[in-house]
């Protein structure tokens, strides 16, 4: 089903006052760069508003719901293709998330395109954009810490 | 300004996600029945989306910013007149807070038809309403504090 442009106007509002667009980085030994990569866009409700957020599951066509353990919900999109064509769909109507919106498509693009340590390192920098345009405090996995790691594993030169 | 389609759709999903349609019943002896009646429809963001919540204002072209001391920031539609507009204007786009938007249109035709203190009380008890669509734990000011006062102050019989 195509969204309407009312439909994605307001997906944009939602999205803009309650959700997330982040990209993760884990480590994660059994993938060839040791880390995974873990793209999310992500809308949030209390347990109450169940109903509601399978409703705009429905209207998006793709995604999934999960229940957390401390009385929220949130509607999930986490795979590439699905993310690509939300963000495309509304990013013409987002206005606080856009720069995320549009670091994501970057990311996603330059992830289908990675082949070697180098270009993956480049991909975490441009990852690491995604903690100021967030306000994120915690800055745990980053760059730097990918760089370390492709340099021990030999991946870079030293 | 006229708002688009898209623009109502667009401010109903950010109302919905992140925004308040309330109705506050406050003690003011120098109010006719003793009470005031403050509606308001209220959008939330931290203080680092200022610029963003002047949009919004501009954009709809009614209300006050208002800085609180917690470090958010909130778009305020405090008057009658203001909030018909804004509500009727995106009421076909609201999900979330639909039902809401409708008490607060019902809300504010019985408050400009209120001429006794027995209408006074009907409204209160409208009001009432919203503690449970909002899942509000305090019930602080309610309908029966009201009958109590307009009964001891002699508005309503004994």
């Amino acid at each position: 089903m195509k969204l309407s442009k009312e439909q994605k106007a307001y997906i944009s509002g939602f999205l803009d006052g309650d959700g997330s667009i982040h990209v993760r980085l884990k480590p994660n030994s059994s993938y060839r760069f040791r880390f995974q990569i873990s793209p999310s866009v992500v809308f949030y409700q209390s347990m109450k508003e169940e109903k509601y957020l399978f409703w705009l599951k429905e209207l998006i066509g793709r995604g999934y719901v999960r229940k957390r353990k401390d009385g929220m919900i949130e509607y999930i999109l986490g795979d590439m293709e699905s993310i690509q064509y939300l963000l495309e769909c509304i990013k013409p109507y987002l206005r606080l998330k856009k720069k995320q919106a549009e670091l994501m498509l970057r990311v996603l693009k330059l992830k289908a395109g990675t082949k070697t340590a180098s270009d993956f390192l480049k991909l975490a920098k441009e990852i690491d954009q995604f903690q100021a345009l967030n306000y994120s405090k915690k800055r745990i996995q980053n760059s730097s810490l990918v760089e370390k790691v492709l340099r021990e594993e030999g991946f870079l030169a030293p």
